[in-house]
């Protein structure tokens, strides 16, 4: 495993900064002022395109179905860390919700409406949108999903969104992620009109989320889920350690910034941090969002941490009704002797994905009518 | 000084987050799902507005002009920071850039150009405006500087701005920064033109910048600088663990960012960081921008790290030719003592500030002009 991070890293380097990065950091060969080794013109040495630098995080640990304690930490075997019930939290919150809906539609006669783009059939994403639309209509909100097959054009889900777009019943629009290779999400992304991107990924809302005095229009669904729960279970974030795993546009990114947002002194670790379990055993506040299954050990996890958990991953287990059970990024078993709260998986994280959702919904819909 | 800051976080919780905040953390009182305590009939129980978090950064230290080696670390009386000769680089630099910008004036009869708004009569804000028409005049770089007094109108600002983006002759467009209360920055910065944000503040270019896959036309010019100083000094940002102290707008949050897409390990400690030294000992790279002349002290540094100081703070001294000389957030002696590479002040990035926003004024011309 440790040749497969060398290899990718050895490929970076040769690939996208060949010149630029040398072996031994902070060890400065000559007396001249710049590194030898520069074979081009360019008035910078530091690569002139960022998104070159931008490869895949290709995580050093192979997922695990199973995880047994680790022999090497001591669990305390008389504790176990509380659940927070993140199913419960979001059925509050859909409930609240609705009676807003319900409110809004006496008082103006307006429902928030629900635009969600669907493309290919990805089990997972078919799972999601399923979910979506259930807690649409528990909530009374307006719901319509523009399906398109796998090799549909760029163009045909741009006019879909477009449509939505100019739709005034629509507050919302939602484009399931990941679209198939052959589409530019950024550029499809960038078509959602700001005040209906409830999914936050647009980059202004991204950039506004980042910096200090400005505000979003919306906070990505998932991150504000999880300060959700941390908030309602009583955390306290503001300066604290928190150690957020795994930096995805969706994810990792506006987790570590809505982190900040509430004063905690955030780390972000990724697949190239060397021994990121050093890291993470200094957390109070520990969230994962890497996508290989049980990778977050008991030994990663400092005592009397909290841990939440974003993975979610369907693994293969015939003594389950469905065939099939789902296992997050942490190894729950060990991790929940060592943290004093943990979100499960399922029911975890998930439904406060699916909650935010619809609060930013109906958030857009009430900015919209400036409804009170 | 201690309840300085402890007056500042109960300030802040009962004014923000009175109902949110706990005083134990991860101690959850009841067996109920919600903390007891909230008194309000919101759905979400984290922050309604996140810019009401968002209060100024007050460091729990006083400044200090002087920096005594601290009796309680111990220094290596024999070494010596190599120094990082950033005034040498950006002349390099600038150097360059007249190169490329003569290239394309014989090549396509064009140079690029640079409109300046100042507002007001700051001494600092009038030498950084020196500074950069000197370098522009220099480099062969148009330059036009449109002057308002302290009590300008935000319309007036704005009108300038954007004849500045209508005038063709124009890449770049800067807002010395920072602007009277008066003014609402935000919205004074969201009408520079994104082609023309040379600083790279638009919350579009910070939201590309933070966002993988994603490419900002424009980073930020002190980051820049000083992650160009770390790839020319042959320093490895790969894997390295990072902290920047400070998350300004300009600085520390652009920085942790740019870090990020380097690979780094980046850490961000705030004036609300209980014991930032704790965190910044751990530093392989230690950027800092915070504004307390002299905070960092020796003793913060871990020994063989490469320490980057964004402060730049006059400090009256009648031995000095002008009555005064420069300090940085750095004790440079101290720091220079343990570290293995150190910027200076002056000599460290402030003049590659300068030097990355000619890079950026020329590389929007080229750009514009799909000049190679």
């Amino acid at each position: 495993m440790q040749s497969k991070a060398m290899a990718l890293k050895n490929k970076v380097q040769s690939i996208v900064v060949t010149t630029m990065w040398r072996k031994n950091a902070f060890l400065v060969s000559s007396s001249r002022t710049f590194a030898t080794g520069y074979d081009d013109n360019r008035i910078l040495k530091s690569p002139s395109s960022l998104v070159s630098l931008d490869f895949p995080d290709v995580w050093n640990y192979s997922s695990s179905t199973n995880c047994t304690e680790s022999s090497t930490h001591k669990l305390a075997s008389d504790h176990t860390a509380r659940v927070i019930d993140g199913k419960q939290v979001s059925e509050e919150i859909i409930s609240n919700v609705a009676t807003e809906v319900t409110r809004m539609k006496k008082t103006i006669g307006e429902v928030p409406g629900l635009g969600v783009i669907l493309v290919g059939e990805r089990k997972d994403s078919l799972t999601y949108v399923r979910n979506k639309i259930t807690a649409c209509e528990e909530a009374g909100i307006k719901f319509k999903l523009a399906e398109f097959s796998d090799n549909c054009t760029e163009d045909e889900v741009c006019d879909a969104i477009m449509r939505f777009n100019a739709d005034p019943s629509f507050h919302g629009i939602l484009v399931q992620l990941p679209l198939p290779q052959h589409l530019n999400e950024e550029k499809i992304l960038n078509v959602v009109k700001l005040e209906k991107d409830v999914d936050g990924f647009h980059p202004v809302n991204m950039g506004n989320l980042a910096m200090r005095g400005r505000e979003p229009l919306f906070v990505p669904c998932t991150p504000k889920g999880c300060v959700e729960l941390l908030i309602r279970y009583g955390v306290e974030i503001m300066g604290k350690k928190a150690v957020v795993i795994g930096r995805s546009n969706i994810v990792g990114l506006p987790a570590s910034l809505l982190l900040q947002r509430h004063h905690a002194t955030v780390t972000i670790v990724t697949a190239l941090t060397p021994n990121p379990e050093e890291i993470t055993r200094d957390a109070d506040i520990l969230i994962s969002g890497v996508g290989v299954p049980n990778m977050v050990r008991g030994s990663w996890v400092k005592p009397g941490a909290v841990v939440v958990d974003v993975g979610t991953y369907p693994i293969e287990d015939k003594s389950c009704e469905q065939g099939y059970r789902l296992i997050g990024d942490v190894c729950y078993e060990e991790a929940s002797r060592v943290a004093s709260l943990i979100t499960p998986v399922p029911g975890g994280v998930g439904p406060m994905t699916v909650a935010m959702l619809l609060y930013n919904t109906l958030e857009s819909a009430t900015r919209k009518y400036n409804f009170v």
